[in-house]
């Protein structure tokens, strides 16, 4: 399984390569991350999603410490291969750590970026 | 104008950003790719998705020759500012190169990439 899953994958000079997580509900687009082999070999050995912190270093377990895990139901690769997109549903309706649905909050109106998603939960409540 | 779009932006040590493209009426993910600061720019001016070529290493202006422009409803940026998400308008239907609507074609099943979208058009046809 696991040379026709990785073979496909066109990994970076780091080694990584980018995931894109959707609501498989609602269609939002929740947050984009990045994975290395391992991360999406785990991703679908336990249908959640599993990324690469390239901050910390570390495999991240997204919701290890939040709660909000992603649980998998379908994953995608684009055509030149260095892309792949999640289709998951979201615990607790909360995907960024700033507590909104999605990292996607800021928007450009006004000719300003502003912040067009309620805060569902205070972060000081997540972690 | 240009500051406060621009500072907001975390461009990475090549000067990009990704961007990803969602039809905003289907809310299919459509592809991703990356702009430079200029690329971001004259998405907002021309209110359609341009982007930076990494591998002809110049702008893109996404239909240029095949017809199938992006046209923008909606800009956003997420948490920590380094992706951005275009709501587009897809003209003819298909963003991929492969004449499919989404360039996230492939779908890891029974242990393949399988090709999980109908070609629309022929690439020749496109091109």
């Amino acid at each position: 399984m696991d040379n026709a899953l990785l073979d496909a994958v066109k990994f970076n000079s780091d080694g990584l390569v980018a995931a894109i997580a959707q609501d498989a509900d609602s269609g939002r687009v929740l947050m984009m991350a990045w994975m290395n082999r391992q991360a999406l070999q785990l991703t679908i050995a336990e249908q959640r999603a599993v990324y690469y912190s390239r901050s910390r270093r570390a495999l991240w377990r997204k919701g290890e410490s939040s709660g909000h895990v992603q649980q998998l139901h379908a994953i995608e690769l684009d055509c030149d291969g260095d892309t792949l997109l999640l289709q998951v549903t979201q615990h607790g309706g909360i995907a960024c750590h700033t507590g909104r649905q999605s990292c996607f909050y800021r928007s450009w109106q006004q000719r300003q970026w502003l912040a067009t998603e309620p805060v569902l939960k205070d972060p000081k409540e997540i972690y």
